[in-house]
């Protein structure tokens, strides 16, 4: 089902800093950055490596306002890894058969992500703890 | 740098449970199982994709008692996303080079990771947050 992890979602105060320290640091490039009102959040995707099934990106994440989910989740743990997102060839697909297996899903259709991705959040109570995507991308 | 994100580590209370819930939720294979005493855990990793800078994993881990690393945030913050690890060419020389951009690391030196690899650990203080390992694998 999984083909690939997509990208690791990071929660950061400020976005313009912290793309600084991974462009300087580590030497990855930014190839995105976009505001997503429903999610609430300035990102930036950052490119890792190209693989058989789609690339990896680190996504970094800062809210628009304290009271978004990205925004209360760095007011209680601090900034750091938010979620995990993997790649998949049919997210609606991939939707109803992790359902049918007891998974809770946030969103019962795919919306829109990243780069013109179609994306689906599942439960992290359902899945251990992690808040995990699912990523379809768009060709890119 | 980097090559590619070559795992999310996932802290969990029962491994073998999660390693279930991996399989027959979202179809990945375990591909290894080790006890590491000195990192205090009991692990599996999980195959995701192959890439060209080499495969990505889902790397799965148990702390052995409470009062080790893995036990303490689990303590702290529940089961959830422990680290991210990326691939690099060359753990030595990618520490040197961070280190020399101001970023503190946890091991000086490379030591002994999962399948055989030489990693180390960035201090997650100097990464936003994110408790960051690099991996040189050994031809796996």
């Amino acid at each position: 089902m999984f083909q690939r992890i997509d990208h690791v979602g990071i929660a950061c105060q400020n976005l313009e800093e912290k793309i600084a320290f991974y462009e300087s640091t580590f030497g990855l490039t930014v190839v995105s950055r976009e505001i997503n009102e429903a999610q609430g959040v300035r990102e930036a995707m950052l490119h890792v490596a190209d693989g058989v099934g789609g690339a990896s990106y680190v996504q970094l994440l800062e809210p628009l306002h304290p009271e978004t989910a990205v925004g209360k989740f760095i007011a209680k743990r601090g900034e750091g890894i938010h979620h995990i997102g993997y790649g998949v060839a049919d997210v609606a697909k991939a939707l109803e058969e992790i359902g049918a297996r007891g998974v809770r899903l946030i969103d019962e259709r795919p919306r829109h992500g990243s780069m013109g991705a179609s994306i689906a959040f599942l439960h992290p109570k359902d899945v251990g703890g992690v808040l995990t995507e699912l990523v379809e991308t768009s060709g890119r």
